[in-house]
């Protein structure tokens, strides 16, 4: 494996594991007041295109890492909608 | 350009863009309160290196995503340093 791939799997894993901090301090403070509903929308759309995008490709590093991310993610998403939404 | 390339475009811009709403409501409300410092500090150096990926492989569309992602996501996260830490 050469050092741009490894480059490659190190921001992989920094984008993803980066909304684990999120959904931790969202199940903590259930404040999501500051949080774009807009952006979480967005995003996570675009993930979940990046995971059957990773399907098409067989890409195991794209469809490991969108996968984890829109777990994540869609968590934060889902809280924000029970907040501002549903609540 | 075949339909998987498409999609992939899509959740580029997707995952891109959706920053820009962050931004801009954080530029309207200040409020950065809910928002998880450890997130954006992981989720700009992830996008860093995706950069700096980018240009090793000479992938123009990684480099023009995660270029627009580190300035929004780079706002978001200055706004929140000056928030939490300065003030």
């Amino acid at each position: 494996m050469d050092a741009v791939t490894i480059l490659g799997l190190i921001a992989a894993c920094l984008t993803t594991i980066s909304f684990v901090p999120q959904a931790l301090m969202t199940i903590r403070t259930k404040d999501t007041k500051s949080i774009s509903l807009s952006m979480y929308l967005l995003f996570v759309l675009g993930v979940a295109l990046w995971l059957v995008y990773g399907v098409y490709k067989a890409d195991t590093a794209i469809i490991f890492a969108n996968a984890l991310t829109l777990l994540f993610s869609g968590f934060v998403l889902f809280i924000k909608i029970k907040n501002d939404v549903i609540n």
